[in-house]
């Protein structure tokens, strides 16, 4: 068997994150215990909310933050390649919690799902819209937001991972859907590609608030929020009566370590009736199937895209990483080792 | 018939409410127009809340600043005493949102409703635990909140007018309920009187994150929040998984005429799954009756006590209303003209 090589975080990003943060290195492929199982990874799907973990000292109830000189923690999909562990022979197709390393160990205690494959989807739409990034996205909308046909929607990182498949399901739900996004250019791609009914692009001269009064005329029925900060305090300004904010990521709160932007707003849910929840797709899990299937079935039929950004090879995860967090891509980040 | 008694509001309050900011007038007693009918007012309802429409601009989709030299906004209860509506003869018992003035003139296009009452209440009492303060705590608790039986609630303004219900309606639904208020000796009331099993003062030199932590060791379920800002906030970093926050009132805030207090703790509500909503008693209109009911069978049951301070004449209004901003109240404070 080969070196295990992997991405290690060799040191605390100051602000935004760089490639510097990270080095290469080769490691020997553990022996396993009895009750472990070693999986060669072949995807890692890369996730904004893993930034806010490289911070010294971002424990939460959900991770502790990254260790230094370890391999960078990561949702990973492979197969297992040696089995201490009856209920994972070699084989197996796993999709689990582990880190940007070739091989990874796994065992009873760790965050891990064999996963049921339909072979008319590449294997990375496991880690992409039938994956944790669409069930976040088809839950978050869904259960949380609890959207109605002809209600507006307006979503944060629109053509992001989470984000592109939140404005199609939303759109085919009968909503009118209303995109922010980072550049003009894709403000045109969210129009033509996802079928957004209007876009803002929140780095424009005229800045975010009048165009969020120009395309919410009378507000939102749902905010889907993956960006946190200044743009959710301004969009709790436009909320209509019984709103609801789905909490799903603060991607513009990863690079601080101290806390995070304040939130002036809240007074609007009082006058407006209006909620705001956070929740996490693995809460779930008893509805994957059924999530899956629909999702599917939307691919399949044409009325569901999936955008998907694949890097080549473990050595660009870093590089694939920063271009993600500077907003640089569209839909799903996966790397391909 | 007598002159009409008026309390205005003389000028924009800056910072903590004086009484010096309101003043005492005579006007005519309006004549009716037809549609219209006049209510005597026999008691003013205190409500912190609209603190808040006193500031110049403080306009918002519920309710607009209040203006200068016109009687101070609220809810108020009396009886009709000349009428142009069919629906509202002489004598008719109404509960609506007026002004401190002896007599008030309403219409159809007012928020006025009749009240039947059971003579073993007192008439305030329709203002208090029976009236929009009663049903504000039951609603915002129950619908909002969904307390289960052995979850913990926290409950700010503890002792307040919704708050000193809000913890003995809890505690009746088999809750453990932490009350937060502003000195030693309303916590030991809270305690001896409502019933709560633990509390917290918030102005104790120890400061409230040691005594939130304290008393709060696994977190809590729901907090009940009548505070708002810093308290607020830091009360955040104590949810459980799946807590939800009643969103009922940010008393630390209505002084200030700019933002509201930052909240930065926002990012809790994703990794705890937790969710906070606003609402408005207004909101339940068709459940009132079966509420009240229940909240008065708790009082003939001897369980839930009505806490009320009267403060009798129309003049009292001004130091009732600043008594009661600066939480010198224990429970509803209501003027009975």
């Amino acid at each position: 068997m080969s070196q295990n090589r992997q991405i290690i975080l060799k040191q605390r990003p100051q602000g935004a994150i760089r490639e510097a943060d990270f080095a290469v290195r080769e490691a020997a492929v553990p022996l396993l215990e009895p009750g472990q199982f070693l999986v060669q990874n072949s995807h890692f799907s890369l996730d904004a909310g893993f930034r806010k973990w490289m911070n010294e000292g971002a424990d939460d109830n959900y991770l502790t933050a990254m260790p230094l000189d370890a391999p960078v923690q990561s949702i990973v999909l492979g197969r297992v390649v040696e089995s201490h562990h009856s209920s994972y022979p070699a084989d197996t197709l796993v999709l689990g919690r582990s880190a940007w390393e070739s091989y990874s160990v796994f065992s009873d205690a760790d965050f891990v799902q064999k996963l049921a494959v339909d072979s008319s989807f590449p294997l990375h739409e496991y880690l992409a819209t039938l994956g944790p990034t669409g069930l976040t996205a088809y839950f978050g909308l869904l259960d949380i937001g609890r959207p109605k046909a002809g209600e507006t929607v307006l979503v944060s990182a629109a053509g992001g991972a989470v984000g592109s498949v939140v404005g199609q399901i939303a759109k085919i739900l009968g909503c009118r859907t209303v995109g922010i996004a980072s550049s003009a250019e894709k403000c045109l791609w969210l129009k033509e590609q996802l079928g957004y009914d209007a876009t803002i692009n929140h780095q424009a001269p005229e800045g975010l608030e009048p165009q969020l009064r120009r395309e919410l005329p009378e507000g939102f029925d749902i905010y889907f929020d993956n960006v946190g900060g200044r743009m959710l305090d301004l969009a709790l300004l436009h909320m209509k009566e019984r709103a609801r904010v789905v909490l799903c990521g603060a991607i513009s709160e990863y690079d601080k370590t101290g806390e995070h932007t304040g939130i002036h707003h809240l007074w609007e849910f009082i006058t407006k009736r209006a909620m705001a929840a956070g929740f996490m797709f693995s809460d779930y899990v008893e509805e994957y199937p059924a999530a899956i299937q629909q999702m599917a079935a939307w691919i399949g039929q044409g009325k569901l895209k999936s955008v998907v950004e694949i890097y080549q090879g473990i050595e660009a995860t870093p590089r694939a990483f920063c271009d993600m967090m500077e907003g640089r891509n569209r839909g799903k980040c996966i790397v391909r080792l």
